[in-house]
């Protein structure tokens, strides 16, 4: 096994020792065939916490509350999340509301309310039925096996839950996200937890945190649209034993290789099931000034809406991914670029190649559609992914409270 | 009449004395009935020009070659332009044609070439056909009445030609406009051309056509992507006579009132006839700290797939226009916030208010949506316009070459 780690067949939050998880049905999202809305995740142990958040302005009341706890230091045991209200845009009550979903957790689970984070997803604007989540936390029944309800727990216009596991050694990393709409995360996803039973220095594992979501979450995006309550948090709870892992250490590396395969998997999961996607975009920036650039440009690329209607209808357009480069604010010199869909090259040097319209057309019909300009400015590089825009993007979005 | 200009019924580019127009089809776009795709308008006098032109750094040749041109200050005297082919992205034979095809104007008009200006809208990374174009230039018969078939000649995907004459005392200024798709100017408009038979000073007409396209063109969006070949050209005869109008001065300010709204109809029926459009959307920021970022929160609010399909499906879902203001990278004070639908305020200091789920659902149904969000920092006031998302642009841009 040449990267020292493995993807754990069915793998989920709870397949680090040391967590349970469960979910139930309170009432918050409209009631269809097994539907969950509440969710609590617990890890036995008192865990080391990291934790990014969105870098929208308008920042719902459960960020607030969960990066405040997260900033302490202090140890972490829960996290209690609901889908179907976001609890966003609601004011004073709106915190009060959040500190209390969490209290009613640490109640439930007998430990204090500070070591529990509390995040929402949902409709903005509105306040959380909190008489509902107080009757529903305590029929949530904890167990091993509670991963993946509590994915299903955090969906809302998902189709399928996202989550994973892989093995590193002698320690489990297991996450879940959820996704579809108002995905475009700004140092964090919409809504993501991870769960190892490593044992993890605090200072490394906020760096290994924030690297993985750089090069994951923070390159992903459905519909361009930063939300108001992207929360990405990782326990590490040490309950596999071993020496502490440090930065700067073979087995440091090691934990930032499997973190990072876990992210880009839960990214390209939120990707692929974007609302109304019918494939994942890949889209690579190779030779950019810097890689700074190479990530505004291919941030533009996964976000452009004729881009993506283009990739939808398998129209050989490969203009607009030019077009969109062009906009994204970063230096070009088109006499130096290439341009390729798949492994079919567009452009060379500036100057478009001939082309079989019928080649390209399947490479866009593909699952997996990949995209890559070449600047050939200097050492810039950077994958982002993306998907497709549908006519059901619209449907979904035209009447989403209503 | 208060304002010191009026409308003129069905006025067009060639209202403005001293100008004639025509328009033929060439073939280079797909035939459907009545279709015309390349045009040429003509002063009679030579006119003072001033142009703004796309910031993509993917610039099409045309626009090269009319930047350079508009650079150089001469007088300017016709303009060719076609539509089904954007001529960019073509390497050095793409300027070689775009250089041609105004020689062909000239050639025809019996005028000197590098007194015309060249523009080309429609599919990116295909040649022109000159052939075609050379054949054709010599059919297109200019009249007084032409300003009409030149600004259908333009179409793309619009669904209606745009097009404006306004009378300010003894001069009037013309303007056509194509739009559709494509649309977010960054200092011009896809491709609009403004004539006038008035004097101006010819340092004022470039200050007033920038001033203009700050409070026009550069506050409209369809889609979000900024195109290649965003072009606008204003040619001032001097037909009407008069004393040259100078800036600092009362002639001078209403010459800039009157050309800002000839460009703000414009750019508002480019926002109204955006693909797949039912409805035009109004975004005013009122409070920012600045003009700039109030520009850049209309800008966000514009462009937010998740405010375009709720207005699109008339879903009182006004939390997506606050995480859009929130993610535009302006300070905003949550607390401070009011944000209205209509006269409807739905945010109040930053706490909701109540509201009549069905009276907003009504406002978001009318054919113009105005949004208003009052951020009480500063003087920062901008309005800008966009329109809804439908099914319908989906399948428009989905296959769009093919």
């Amino acid at each position: 096994m040449k990267t020292g780690f493995e993807i754990v067949p069915s793998g989920t939050l709870t397949t680090p020792r040391g967590f349970r998880a469960g979910a139930t049905y309170a009432g918050i999202k409209k009631k269809t065939d097994h539907t969950l809305d509440l969710a609590l995740l617990y890890s036995e142990l008192p865990a080391t916490v990291a934790g990014v958040f969105t870098r929208n302005k308008v920042r719902a009341a459960p960020v607030l509350v969960s990066e405040s706890r997260v900033k302490s230091g202090d140890p972490g045991r829960a996290i209690i999340v609901n889908a179907g209200c976001a609890n966003a845009v609601t004011g004073e009550q709106g915190l009060r509301d959040a500190v209390a979903m969490a209290d009613m957790a640490a109640m439930s689970l007998g430990i204090q309310p500070e070591s529990v984070f509390v995040a929402s997803t949902g409709v903005i604007g509105r306040r959380l039925p909190m008489e509902k989540i107080a009757d529903s936390v305590r029929n949530i029944a904890l167990s091993t096996e509670g991963g993946h309800d509590m994915a299903r727990a955090m969906m809302t216009t998902d189709t399928v839950p996202k989550e994973i596991a892989v093995r590193a050694g002698h320690y489990y990393i297991g996450g879940a996200a959820k996704g579809a709409g108002m995905i475009h995360p700004d140092m964090a996803t919409m809504l993501s937890f991870l769960t190892t039973d490593a044992a993890v220095d605090h200072a490394f594992l906020n760096n290994a945190l924030r690297n993985a979501a750089d090069i994951s979450f923070n390159v992903v995006s459905v519909d361009g649209d930063t939300s108001t309550n992207d929360t990405l948090i990782l326990l590490a709870n040490g309950a596999a034993g071993g020496k502490l892992i440090m930065e700067g250490t073979p087995e440091g590396a090691l934990f930032q290789a499997a973190l990072n395969e876990v992210c880009i998997h839960l990214a390209k999961s939120i990707a692929r099931d974007g609302e109304g996607a019918t494939r994942l975009i890949e889209v690579t920036i190779n030779g950019a000034k810097t890689e700074q650039e190479a990530k505004m440009a291919a941030r533009t690329v996964t976000c452009s809406s004729l881009v993506k209607t283009a990739v939808h209808g398998c129209d050989p357009n490969w203009g607009r991914v030019l077009a969109a480069v062009g906009r994204a604010g970063i230096d070009i010199e088109l006499s130096k670029t290439d341009c390729y869909i798949g492994e079919i090259c567009l452009l060379r040097q500036g100057t478009p190649e001939d082309f079989d319209a019928k080649r390209v057309s399947h490479m866009l019909s593909l699952p997996e559609v990949t995209i890559r300009v070449e600047l050939n400015l200097g050492e810039g590089s950077v994958t982002a992914w993306g998907c497709d825009l549908s006519e059901e993007y619209v449907g979904i979005n035209a009447d989403y409270t209503t």
